[in-house]
């Protein structure tokens, strides 16, 4: 684990996200009209992700434990794409892309665990880092 | 949760894929030659996959507990992409699909983490099942 | 922890009930129009139960791990009075009793939780086990 | 989850009460006694509480994590009545309340676990705050 | 992790051993008197053991997770040393050996932690198999 | 747990030291090859220590969260005896060596798990501190 005690804290904002494909329009519209047997698709994700983005030092053995002082999480449907975003902020001396890749990514399989008895062919698509703020390098990255 | 207390135990295998895109040759040749400045890529993510795949039912809220009975976790590379295969095999009342899709993300997120110092243009592509057996949908699809 | 190395495997049953008393009628308005700032009440709380549930061996020290089969989370509005029932189902040697209250008072703390932003008089009451079926003495109580 | 990071540390202090019920004498003088079986009830029930506290962010959705700088778990009997306080301090953004809650709701389940095979009657009262300090809302009532 | 989906169930039974040495009469005393500003050493260690045990294929990466059907933890003072027994009982595919070493390391851990403020000379010797019972191979060794 | 609202943030280290002893050369030499079944041990060891230093809290009841900044973990063999070493850092209230003496201890047990297929005699000894540096008592013994 990288040594951070000689680093300073300062505000550090990341955004990643995540894409579920399903594979018909029945499964994007039973998410809208609220018919999924398990349940509240976003609801329930967005929970499992809140949780899963404090968890993170727990799954990755390099990842500092740090103070999460913001978690968003936002759902955009576009075709048969779900796009998740999650955004993570700290005041801390380690960046948060981590945390917010190991958030979208939870929300997605959410959505697979729970979709997958109405949906045989969900795929998870492009786990990304698309903004990040704070430390020596900033990154941006146009939404694909 | 669904109920499940009347189903009974078989032999559950479900194999997941997840792709690791790394952005330049030199990534790869650091994990090749043992370079990479956070240490063994791939024996530190095998061990953060094998415990994640223990922690499925932590993470999911619909995630049934089940005694995972095998693990087993595998890189293979070609060019800029890494494919984990993860495979879990258990005897009981539901699959282990996700406890695979679960695996293998948590095996590339751990490869972003160790690699992002040294390479910022990394992304987890098409995180998916690529062999189910046991239960009553069998389901197996080639390797993209 | 209790020795049950000789007991025999059966189905057990348990729900407990947790009580919410907020403190005014907006409150349950609130939630009844989803205008809470922190989100979905009821949904995120049941995703905060389910896991709970699974956890209980986490978080008490006797508690035997055993194969959490089904879990199920009701809510009931009565006046300022929020009723959640949690239901528990294993086919084990063991009961499921405190992991359903385990569960039912985890629930009820989130709901605290979610609310006490524009509710601040939130009490918890009566935390009770409600029914029990398998195993040596079955148990069954009246809804106070 | 709220957005903390433009609040400052100040010293947060809370205290949440929690009340077992049991349903005859004998139950509180086995514990007097120290002759219940599953072994000490309040001093395991305190170990399971300063645990538990600790996972508060693990288990509620929205709660912040935050350096738990001192838990105090303390019990006074009164006749049937098992009175749990836990109170909590920290010096960060952020009050501890729900963590004193689901500290003291923790202590009250083991009581509850380790005492259910000698007291089929046990029920958990009255979950709530009894004193909050720092942060822009203090908040005192007298305990019931 | 090994393929166990061939294997049978039978009873294991693994007990190992866990020595803590302190450096001073005086430790030893306020542990038998109860005046260890901590608290009550045995029994909060005892709690803390009974918990580890269940985790302890979240902490070890080719651990199986199995169903902990007994777990008793018991304390002799010889002198200076406080040896620890942790035994563990299932009815499972693989022995339980590695979570009876867990238990009583833990176990030996938190004696150091709560002992620490009063002895600066504490270590533990010793963590050993001491019996094992099931599967292919039995095992016994004297206690030393 | 006791009350650390007053104390300063300090750069604290700690480093601890566990020994396994194993039983034979030919054990030493598995290791030394990579060819000993379960896999790469002490990579796979050091990932389970660094995860294992971030869970301290979560297994001592009185142990304070706190910011591991730093995990170095290091193997040195001595005849059949492999020496780990164990170092933390943190800039906080408190001290790391329970969380330095944690890491070594799980990173032992885990030579021990992986190694009990082809190594019955394997025992760990002498888990203590090494080096303690912050805070009011500095603290240094030879290594044995």
């Amino acid at each position: 684990m990288v040594d951070i005690t000689h680093k300073n804290n300062t505000l550090r904002i990341a955004t990643a996200q995540a894409t579920v494909m399903v594979s018909k329009q029945e499964t994007i519209e039973a998410i809208q009209n609220g018919t999924v047997p398990k349940g509240n698709v976003f609801e329930m994700s967005r929970a499992a992700g809140l949780l899963a983005v404090k968890k993170t030092p727990d799954i990755l053995p390099d990842c500092h434990p740090l103070p999460i002082e913001y978690t968003g999480i936002t759902y955009r449907i576009e075709a048969l794409a779900i796009h998740i975003e999650c955004t993570i902020k700290t005041i801390y001396k380690t960046g948060v892309e981590v945390e917010a890749m190991h958030g979208a990514s939870v929300v997605a399989l959410n959505l697979y665990d729970m979709l997958k008895p109405i949906d045989k062919g969900i795929e998870i698509h492009h786990i990304k880092l698309l903004h990040k703020k704070g430390g020596k390098s900033d990154h941006k990255k146009p939404t694909s």
